[in-house]
């Protein structure tokens, strides 16, 4: 039987915390390696991740994408804060049975991901952090995602070779045909906007609670994103401990959709945990 | 007869612009790689740089290493600006026959790669910019490197993992031992010190020159830079029309010799080009 892959690995089901969680899980382990689970940006159900970094992952590792609660054909509501989010996260991993994963998050994916990684320091081994802020990060609380029919203008930049690339995302986003997870109700947005905005609210030393997160991490983004200015991705790698930063060249918000095999080989590399961690 | 290595390859000379350029050529070509030029830091020799870098690349392509006019084992003045070092750098280059190179700059070195990479758009084909910065960069103009008994201060952090990878690095760094450059004489630093503080020198607009670096380039350097701060780095990426940034985690000015199987990975990647550029 051949291995599953982005587009056709069957949605499953798993419950925890009250929740019929939505996730498919695909891929082949080898080596050490452990899962690695996808945290989804506002508005994003499973079909928004980019069959060729799923699938890229796959060739060496499990890949787990999931609809946190309330999203999509997951059950439950969208709680308001990251927080909660996060704990909603943990219980899912939890239900699967795995004692350990990778955990890599996109937007504000990436802000459940940080906190993921600091409410389970025994779970999540090392974090992958794209297009994401720190607590109060610059223009963040503000500013929020745009919906489905603007990825190519918040996911790319407005160069020619960007836009090109944003194309070819958008193809691929729509390979899987079959099973397709339903597009978000009108209650998935103001919730997630709702903890979005209390996550980027002022406040004092925003950034110490950065130094609890001690899992080797990785920061992603492109250099012109407009949507968590990447700034942001620079302040998250001076504080947290052991953070090393990649910023793509003409890039914007997804800038992982626009160099896929580059930034597979980049987080393999990073997961490998060879040269440091 | 075995491939020459960092120990090994014997220094040679060339002449170019009244100069008699000190150099050594090794590593084997493959595929279609050009030569990679190294551009070192102030008051370093050729045998300043780690063999576990230049050996890790000359795996896969050819090495260039030289000293500049006036260091070491090369005759003539040091320039007191980094424009003429870097056209002394271009006459090398070109005295050697060499129609396309890519080019390695770290610190001062950094700098004279960005004047080369600007006034030879033809002969420079991809440019690496390490723990270095912009005109009129942050801190910059005022600090200096310090001397050779210092490069654990200044390369590394003080944490333990970093502190044993320097004296890693300065083991390495003293594995060659016939036929080594000579220290450089006590006419460099001052002549050096005086063209990186015309450099640093505050000025309007002082990034505007970036936008003429048409080379896809690659900027490198350690999260905790206190030599060249980090923040620099990150500026190049912003305004270098085509830059990616890589930052290290708990690494110094010296990141690159920290982690330099990683190093060689990353830079090895962005020269191959495969995903843009």
């Amino acid at each position: 039987m051949p291995a599953h892959t982005h587009r056709t690995a069957p949605t499953r089901y798993v419950e925890a915390n009250g929740v019929r969680f939505a996730y498919r899980r695909f891929g082949q382990k080898s080596g050490d390696t452990v899962p690695l689970v996808f945290n989804m940006h506002l508005n994003g159900t499973m079909d928004h991740w980019d069959p060729a970094v799923t699938d890229g992952f796959a060739q060496n590792r499990e890949v787990v994408l999931f609809d946190n609660a309330g999203i999509s054909s997951t059950s439950g509501d969208v709680p308001t804060s990251v927080e909660e989010m996060a704990a909603n996260a943990a219980a899912f991993i939890k239900a699967l049975g795995l004692a350990e994963v990778d955990v890599l998050g996109f937007s504000l994916g990436g802000l459940v991901a940080q906190e993921l990684a600091i409410a389970e320091p025994g779970l999540v081994r090392r974090l992958v952090l794209v297009g994401t802020g720190p607590r109060s990060g610059e223009g963040m609380g503000a500013r929020y995602e745009k919906p489905d029919d603007l990825w190519l203008a918040v996911f790319f930049t407005l160069s020619e070779r960007s836009q090109a690339a944003g194309r070819d995302y958008l193809k691929r986003f729509r390979l899987r045909t079959e099973d397709r997870d339903p597009e978000v109700s009108a209650k998935v947005a103001p919730a997630q906007i709702e903890a979005l905005s209390k996550w980027g609210a002022p406040r004092d030393n925003p950034y110490a609670y950065l130094k609890d997160i001690h899992q080797p991490t990785l920061v992603v983004n492109g250099g012109s994103d407009v949507i968590v200015y990447t700034v942001n991705s620079f302040i998250l790698q001076q504080h947290i401990p052991h953070a090393q930063l990649i910023l793509y060249p003409d890039a914007n918000h997804g800038s992982q959709y626009q160099y896929p095999p580059l930034f597979v080989r980049h987080v393999s590399t990073f997961l490998a945990g060879r040269d440091f961690g």
